[in-house]
C-alpha cells in the first residue's frame, strides 16, 4: 500500500468488478475517498467519507449496546506481555500478530508491553478486583477503541495492522445466562448488518478449526460479497470458564463456595465499511443504504447564468426546509453536471435532485435513484413525503436485491466432487451435510479453497451422511470462499 | 497507582479537600467510580461512570468541531521515528515521553514506530498527497483517538502514560486564516468548558517557555480548581509555516508560485473529566453540572411493606413518563435510603427525588439538590416544568459559584516581593505586569512554585514596570501553581 498516486476529488475510472473485483474494490474505496494508502506499512488513513459512514454504522450500535445493559470503559492499550500468556490457545493463536513496545521514557522496558490484539488478558485481570460475590454479577463491559494485528497482506478495512472497532467482555453466573448473552450480541449484530447495512446474513456456529483463540466456540454472522465470497462481519464468542481459570476470576457464589464465572466476548469493526462498499457496490462505484448514507440526498443545480443560479439558489431554501430531517448537500462546485452525477454515483449517494430552469418553471425537481437509475419529475409541494419513502424504499430495495443475490449464489450438495465442481465454476455459498472432523475441512481447503462459514443447524443422528467422508453427518454446514 | 483495595459500590470516608487536596481527588475520582488503578504503570481504567461523563463531553464537543466545517479522519497510531525527527523543537519536547514499537510479528522492525504522542508530524506527511493547489486548502481535520505519552507522576485523568482527545490539525493558505482558526478553536473550548462544563476560564497565549514544542505560538484555556491551582484545560497551537516546512508540504499558490500552508493543531482530552471533579467537588464528593451529569435526577423510593413498594413503583410511572427527556434513574437496591442519599451525592448527581408513602398520599415529592441540598415538595403535576427549570438553574449557579470564586482568589501585584507573600499565604491567581522575559518566570518559579498561565493583554508601552525586574512591561499576565 505505497502511496502511488494522489486522489483528491478527480474522478478517474475504476476497474470493473467483473474482471478484476480486488483491484475494483481499491479502486472504489479510494477514489470514493473512503480510505486511502499510509506511510505506514499495513495500515490506512480513514477519509471524512469514509469516517463518517463509521460513525453511521458505530452509532445505532453504541446505542443497541447501550440498550442492552452494556456500559462502555476505557482500558489500557498497552498489555504486559505476561498477561497474554495465561491463556494457552488464546497467546498460541495472537502472538504472531504481536506488536511489542520495548523502551519508554528512553529506557528500555523491563516487560514487553503489548499492543492490544483484544482486550480478553487485560479485562479479566482488572476484573477481579471488582466481582467478589454473585451479586456483582454480572458484568457487562464494551469498550470502543484501536486494535493491533500483525497483518501480512493488508486490504483496506478487511485486514489492516491497526483497526477500530467495539468488543464487549460479559461476566456471567450461570453457563446459560452466558450462551444468552453471546446469542444475545450476535443477534444485534445481525440488526446492524441487516437493517442499517441492508446486508442478510447467515448466523451461526463456527467450526472448531475456525473459531477464536481460547473461545469454547464462537458465533458470528456472515453476508454474501458480490464476488460469492463470504465475509466475516461480527463474531461474539462463549468461553465457558476459560478465562476466568487462567485469570485467576473467581466469585463467591450462592451457596458460598468459590466459582469461575463463565465469560463471552464479542466484536464488530471497521471491517463493516468494507462490507458495504462489497455487499452493494457495482460498476459505477459505491451504493450506500440510506440510513447509514453519510449524504442521503445530493443537489445538483443545473443553470447557465448567474441570474438561473439566484433563482435555484433562492427556491432551494424552501426545498431544504422541506427535507429537514435528511442528511441533504448542495453541490454548487463550479463543475459539469455530468461531472457531478458520476462523482456522486462514484461516491454511492442514494438520491439525487436534479433542478433546473424548466423544472422550477414547472414547479418541480427531477429526482434520480442510485439504485437503478430510475428519473422521475417531483412537484416541489410533494419532496417532503417522496423523498423519505424513496429512501425507505431503496434501503429494503437493496437488502432484497442482496438477499436474492446469495439466494441465488447458495447451493446444496452432498459429495466433494460436487463441491470442486461447484466452485470451478460458480460463486457463492454451498450447504453440505458434514460429520464435523478438521481433516474434512482441510480436505475440502485444499480441492476448492473453501472454509466451513457457519453450522446452519444439527442434523437428526444417522439421517445424513458427511457431504465430504461419507461418515454419519452431525451437522449442515455453509462453505464459501472467504475473506 | 498500584490496586490496593477494591471499590465495587461500598461508599467508604473520603478525605477533606481542605487537608489533603490531591488526597480527596484520588478518593473522589475512585470512590464516585470515575476511575481506578491499572495493573499497568502509569495508566487507569476509566468506570463506565466517567466514560459516560467524558461521553457527554465529547458528543458537544464533536458537534461543535463538526459546525464549524471540520471532518473527522482517522490516522495511524504509529508512527515511524524518522517522521518525528524532523520538526527540532517538536521532537525535542516529545522525544523523552516517546514509546517505541521495536517487534512486530516476530521480527525485529527496520525502524522503531513511536506510539503518536500527538500527529502533527503524521497528519503533516500525509496531507502531502492532498494538497496541491490553494484551491485544496483550507484542509480541516479532527481525529478522535488515543495519544501516549511517558508521564512519571501519573494522576487520574490529569496525566496518565496514555490517554483519550481530540487533536484538530488544520492548513490554510494565509497565515491571518490560520490565526482566526486558532481562536475560532479556543472559544469553541471556552464554550464546552463555560457551557457544559460549568467551568469558567481564562484565555490567552502562554508564554513563549510554556509553548507547545514546535508552535509560534500557543493559545490555552485555564480553570481555577478548588485548591486555586490552575489547570490547562484545551490549548490551540499556531505554527505558522513550522511544520510546513519541515514536511516538505507545498501547495501552488493564485500567483503560480510553490507555496507553504500554515497550519494548526488543538486538542482536548479526558482531562476534562479530572477539571470537572476539581473545580465542583465539595467534601461530599462530586458535584456534576446537569448538562453533562450521566444521571441528572436519581430518583430513591421510601417503603416499608411490599404494598407501599407497589404503590411508588405505580406511581413512578408517570413521573418517569412527565421526565421522558430527563437523565433518570430509580435507585431500587436493597439498602436504607441514607446510604442512596450518601452515594448519589457522593457520585454528584445534581437533583434526587425522594418518594415515599406520605408523599404519594398528598400527591407530591421531595426534590433535593445537590448544590446546596435545599429540600422541597413539589406537587407531581408540577415536575415536569420544575425539574428541567431547577436543572438549568443548577448549571448555572454552579458556573456564577466558580466564577466567584476565581475572583475572590485573583489579585493584581506588582512586584515579586508581593506575589511570595501571596503564595505563601493564599491560593489562586496573580495578575502582574510583565516584560516577557523567561528568566523572570524562571525567578517566579523558583521563589514561588508559580508559572505564567495565560498572556491577559498587551500593555501601551512604557505604561507599566515589570512586577519582577522592573523593566518595561509589555504584558498583563496571569500567574499561578499549575496541574
Amino acid at each position: 500500500m505505497a502511496v502511488d498516486e494522489k486522489e483528491t476529488g478527480f474522478v478517474k475510472e475504476i476497474r470493473k468488478q467483473a474482471g478484476d473485483f480486488p483491484g475494483w474494490y481499491n479502486d472504489v474505496v479510494r477514489k470514493a475517498q473512503l480510505a486511502d494508502n499510509s506511510p505506514v506499512a499495513g495500515t490506512m488513513i480513514v477519509r471524512p467519507y469514509g469516517y463518517a459512514l463509521w460513525e453511521n454504522i458505530r452509532d445505532p450500535l453504541d446505542r443497541l449496546i447501550k440498550q442492552t445493559g452494556h456500559e462502555n470503559w476505557y482500558f489500557p492499550a498497552l498489555i504486559p506481555l505476561s498477561f497474554l500468556q495465561k491463556e494457552k490457545d488464546h497467546v498460541a493463536g495472537f502472538a504472531p500478530e504481536f506488536q511489542l513496545v520495548t523502551k519508554g521514557g528512553g529506557k528500555d522496558l523491563e516487560e514487553p508491553l503489548v499492543l492490544r490484539p483484544t482486550s480478553e488478558t487485560m479485562i479479566a485481570t482488572v476484573l477481579r478486583d471488582y466481582v467478589q460475590s454473585y451479586r456483582d454479577l454480572p458484568v457487562l463491559t464494551n469498550q470502543w477503541n484501536n486494535v493491533f494485528r500483525w497483518e501480512l497482506k493488508p486490504r483496506f478495512f478487511l485486514r489492516t495492522r491497526e483497526f477500530l472497532w467495539q468488543e464487549g467482555h460479559t461476566f456471567h453466573e450461570t453457563a446459560s445466562e452466558a450462551e444468552q448473552e453471546v446469542a444475545k450480541m450476535l443477534d444485534c449484530y445481525r440488526r446492524i448488518a441487516e437493517e442499517w447495512c441492508a446486508i442478510p446474513v447467515l448466523t451461526g456456529r463456527k467450526s472448531e478449526s475456525e473459531k477464536f483463540a481460547g473461545a469454547q466456540y464462537s458465533t458470528a454472522i456472515e453476508g454474501m460479497m458480490m464476488d460469492g465470497k463470504a465475509l466475516q462481519m461480527g463474531t461474539s464468542h462463549y468461553f465457558g470458564e476459560n478465562f476466568s481459570r487462567a485469570y485467576d476470576l473467581t466469585y463467591t457464589g450462592r451457596s458460598n463456595e468459590q466459582q469461575y464465572p463463565h465469560s463471552t466476548s464479542w466484536g464488530m469493526s471497521t471491517r463493516m465499511v468494507g462490507a458495504v462498499v462489497m455487499a452493494h457496490g457495482d460498476d459505477s462505484g459505491l451504493q450506500l443504504p440510506p440510513r447509514i448514507a453519510p449524504v442521503q440526498v445530493i443537489v445538483v443545480p443545473i443553470f447557465r447564468s448567474d441570474v438561473e443560479r439566484t433563482q435555484i439558489a433562492s427556491a432551494l431554501t424552501g426545498i431544504l426546509d422541506a427535507l429537514d430531517d435528511i442528511r441533504v448537500k448542495v453541490d454548487w462546485r463550479d463543475e459539469r453536471p455530468g461531472f457531478k452525477f458520476n462523482e456522486w454515483e462514484l461516491k454511492g449517494v442514494p438520491v439525487r435532485i436534479e433542478i433546473g430552469p424548466r423544472d422550477l418553471a414547472s414547479g418541480q425537481v427531477t429526482v434520480v435513484r442510485r439504485l437503478d437509475r430510475a428519473k422521475k419529475p417531483v412537484p416541489l409541494a410533494e419532496l417532503q413525503t417522496t423523498i423519505p419513502a424513496m429512501l425507505e424504499h431503496i434501503q429494503e430495495a437493496l437488502f432484497k436485491r442482496a438477499l436474492e443475490f446469495r439466494k441465488g449464489h447458495t447451493v446444496r450438495l452432498d459429495s466433494l466432487a460436487a463441491m470442486v465442481g461447484f466452485f470451478e465454476e460458480s460463486i457463492g455459498f454451498v450447504i453440505t451435510p458434514w460429520c464435523g472432523r478438521a481433516e474434512d475441512e482441510q480436505a475440502v481447503k485444499e480441492a476448492t479453497m473453501a472454509t466451513t462459514r457457519v453450522i446452519d443447524r444439527e442434523l437428526p443422528p444417522g439421517s445424513q451422511a458427511c457431504a465430504v467422508c461419507g461418515r454419519p453427518a452431525t451437522v449442515e454446514v455453509v462453505w464459501g470462499k472467504a475473506y
